[in-house]
């Protein structure tokens, strides 16, 4: 018989024991960040019906990358992020929530696209968002972004510093009525300046798609700073105060590494003023780390409520996964999973062992037992050796007849015949 | 325009935020168990190829319940369970883990069936294994029933308690030896035991089945005791030696609420010896809340390398939101997300109210901000009320003046005017 194959689908990730357990660490941590904010977290499904997921008037064209399928009568798909999810569950929960509605998820979403390096068809996302009805301040913005800081300080020891870079659609969009673009250059115009750092003739796309004095214009606000704009027009500088503001206030939220870097844009389509993404300082070459906006009319599609919000996404799976796979996270101190091994000499001493092993582990002791017994010392010692135990907590006769474990300290060889409650004092102090 | 549902597929679940908590309370706590315990946690794809997913020697007809799709040419389909994940991932990675290998892992599985109630499509579950190579002994399956047990203990005051039912496969292998049944007999006998307590006409399927004679035996062992056919042939000695050391090494690991229940078959085909199941004590009317047994040969598609193990699974999702949806879990300690709401009354005393939001949390005070600065007193504070916070930290042009904060006790009403480390105190003590 033909073995089956033993590799994931290109795109998965799976990670070996030490790995997840730095991943789980840093989700946690992040997640801890959350709670004590107090956001609120949602599991949503990932699946959800076809109808729910794919939109006609999305530049992404993104129906082509979901995973779509049918069952029965019904079409449905994979999550590919967490707005959409969130956008149903909350038009349909209006009266069960407490706006502003602080809320965080942390899920798998999943892509159709062909996988490349960094990019994959299946992926943990924490996605933040701050829902209000009708209106919602732009301090939650700045709420927002000072909360993602926050996240990635408490991970900074695995993936070092992040700083967010901001930006502001509304400049971008007071900027076009200025030049007189119709609404195709317009779109043309945000395409061009969202990869703008991706594509060599920057310049020579702005001036096929809005004309030399237009290209110019857009040119400038990078070549010479978006303030050269100051007093142009009414709504450029409302969206240049707005940028002001907003960097005040993450000043009051003690948000260090946050510059203003108009050429942030974000994608998606949906949102409407304050974008912002993060980059890690100490890894430069690594794509945003994540990322949000405001959004102005996040659940018109299920909802005639209005429903103002600001969003934030971190993709921890590829943060943290391409940070591992370029062997830039030292996993040492996720290598080891329980700090005692019980090793049991023989069937008749096995009742007393099981006691020690669950007095260590009600002591808050991570331990785990070799229950092979009939297996000779040896064999037992190296498996206590390479799962990285720090101590071996051998149980034979002897100990058993005098009520006692002999302890033996894996990193220094040294061994001692100890009381349980002794040894987990010694063990405690390690 | 037509507003899309705002209701997720049937069998799918979603969670109201206090309810969440409680969800996520309850993993957490299973998981510090399994941690402690030198479980290993493996977070393996939700999507697997549909030739890793399906096979066609499984009993239950498991390919028309699986969702499956293609993207390309590829073929593939969304787990089901932990364990087909498992079986191409250990296969694939012998060298890199320690054996025994201690795993759990946490994930969401996908059942295409039609739901029905407490039977979802899409559900949360825990499966923990330990996996050996060649051999492990019997140890390892008291073992793992001890970490379920006090797993569940671990959050009793949610679901209350639960006790064990001890099966044995080998014991039915030499029934069904000692009655001379052929392999369609002794398969068809063995679903009929596996269904007993759901079918009406159970010794009369029998009869059908394998005959009178063998169809009296077998009633037998319910009606007279597994124990009647000790001496019968020595596999049956076996079989039931091996029932009585599963129940000593049980109760020498402190197992409480553990008794043998032989109609205990478990569906899994690859099940080899000892099974079991959990049940609520407390909500009789549950149906099994958790379950596993021993396998002989784990991976045989796989690898030709023989992996034998036992393993458990605990549907998260079917107990919680069962228990929640039956009204039986209290949820008050759950709906209340933070400790201190901090109101803002306009927007010139913001910096100093975020450093005061900043300060609570960083001293590990769960606390959230209405930063709607223009909002009336009465908006701010219904606020603070509506989400169940503890304190109003109320911030004003006095209290940023006279660098205090006027902290509410929403609960008495009490108010006073205190100095931010004052405040800090007098909440952690509340």
């Amino acid at each position: 018989m033909d073995l089956k194959p033993t590799k994931p689908l290109s795109g998965f990730i799976e990670l070996l024991p030490a790995q997840q357990r730095c991943f789980d660490y840093c989700a946690a941590k992040m997640q801890n960040v959350l709670r004590n904010s107090g956001y609120s977290r949602l599991d949503l499904p990932a699946i959800e019906r076809a109808e729910v997921l794919t939109d006609k008037d999305n530049w992404d064209e993104i129906e082509t990358q979901i995973f779509l399928f049918q069952k029965g009568d019904t079409k449905m798909g994979l999550r590919y992020d967490g707005t959409v999810g969130l956008s149903r569950f909350v038009a349909g929960h209006l009266t069960d929530l407490n706006f502003p509605f602080y809320t965080y998820q942390f899920a798998r979403n999943y892509r159709g696209e062909r996988p490349q390096r960094g990019r994959y068809r299946e992926f943990w996302q924490l996605d933040i968002d701050i829902l209000g009805i009708q209106n919602l301040s732009l301090n939650y913005d700045a709420e927002i972004v000072a909360t993602l800081m926050k996240m990635y300080e408490s991970i900074a020891d695995i993936v070092g510093g992040v700083r967010a870079k901001i930006g502001n659609r509304r400049f971008w969009n007071a900027m076009f009525s200025y030049l007189n673009l119709n609404a195709d250059q317009a779109r043309d115009a945000f395409v061009l300046i969202d990869k703008r750092d991706k594509i060599a003739d920057f310049y020579e796309g702005l001036v096929e798609t809005v004309g030399e004095n237009a290209a110019k214009e857009i040119d400038a606000v990078f070549k010479k700073g978006y303030r050269s704009f100051v007093g142009k027009t009414d709504e450029l500088d409302a969206a240049i105060a707005e940028m002001d503001k907003f960097m005040k206030l993450l000043d009051a939220m003690g948000v260090k590494n946050a510059e203003i870097d108009v050429s942030i844009m974000r994608g998606h389509s949906y949102y409407t003023g304050i974008v912002f993404e993060f980059f890690s300082i100490d890894y430069p070459d690594l794509p945003a780390v994540g990322g949000g906006g405001r959004y102005e009319n996040l659940a018109s599609k299920f909802s005639k409520t209005k429903i103002v919000g600001v969003g934030a996404s971190i993709g921890v799976s590829r943060l943290l996964v391409a940070l591992m796979e370029a062997g830039k996270i030292d996993l040492t101190r996720f290598s080891k999973p329980v700090d005692v091994a019980v090793l049991v000499m023989g069937d008749e001493n096995l009742p007393y062992a099981m006691q020690v092993l669950n007095t260590l582990r009600d002591n808050g002791i991570p331990s785990v037992a070799y229950l092979d017994t009939d297996k000779k010392f040896k064999n037992q010692i190296e498996y206590a050796d390479k799962i990285g135990a720090h101590f071996a907590a051998i149980i034979g006769e002897t100990e058993v007849a005098n009520n006692v474990i002999a302890l033996k300290d894996m990193v220094s060889g040294n061994q001692e015949s100890l009381s349980v409650a002794d040894a987990v004092q010694k063990i405690k102090v390690k």
